[in-house]
């Protein structure tokens, strides 16, 4: 099982401390995802699609911890009932809106990604396999968003004690 | 970027063909996700939730390829405007049905992912996060589902000829 970056996001998010924690809570940041030119023929027929899954590696973060505080709540939760990023795999998810395609770079939009994040995969956002009604989404139903920005407390190296 | 598995899937698919390809087609199909004891405590708070991302690796597909004749068309695509399993870090992504947990195993359905299939990470699905409309759809506009069902197209060791 052996990764190879496919590609690299560029993006006005240089540190976790103020970036939007999901997709759905960065609304108009802009940026670009750069694929690497060996994989541009991958991209071929992707423009016809509104939203695209990145799927990166969280290249910053922490190493994994198996109970969190997440960031829209203050009782600490299993790791896996959150979308924290210290994970043992750290791969994270990001549904963003795809505005454009030059050449191999991607222009996208709801970019809750880091700067220089290293690139695994894109696929194709598709409703019909992506989009659920759920009843019960577990303790996040009593969770606001409230201003859905991270902090530093899952970063390499933060001094945050975890509560 | 190393990645090691938190678990493994257990599931009725022996094979590629005849398995569903998403699991929104899988619908009915029961298996088990065992996820190893170590990792147990960051299944705490997981019960709550109605579905979950499985995030996987696809450990029995063919090289990638970048462009592929996806199951749903006639016409060859770019690997990144498809889901085909045969990509650069052939991870999986699969939201599944969380029907209950004991101890360390996990009773989901809507399962379209073979038995014994490494685990790389579970997240809970999250619609304010997951889930959005989108009017524009690419290739899969025109597509129908058909029977939804695999072949051995993108198995390693494939004698299946790419069109």
């Amino acid at each position: 099982m052996k990764l190879t970056p496919i590609g690299i996001t560029h993006s006005p998010h240089q540190q976790a401390t103020g970036t939007p924690i999901q997709a759905s809570l960065a609304t108009g940041v802009e940026g670009t995802v750069e694929v690497f030119p060996e994989y541009a023929p991958g991209l071929r027929d992707l423009d016809g699609f509104e939203r695209i899954w990145l799927v990166y590696w969280f290249d910053r973060t922490a190493p994994a911890q198996l109970v969190v505080t997440p960031y829209l709540d203050a009782t600490p939760r299993g790791l896996f009932a959150t979308r924290a990023p210290a994970r043992p795999n750290p791969i994270g998810l990001s549904p963003v809106r795809l505005l454009g395609i030059t050449g191999h770079c991607l222009r996208v939009a709801d970019l809750d990604v880091l700067d220089n994040t290293p690139l695994l995969d894109i696929k194709p956002y598709v409703p019909r396999f992506d989009r659920f009604d759920v009843t019960r989404c577990g303790w996040l139903d009593a969770a606001s968003a409230r201003d859905g920005l991270a902090d530093d407390r899952f970063e390499a190296g933060s001094k945050r004690k975890e509560k």
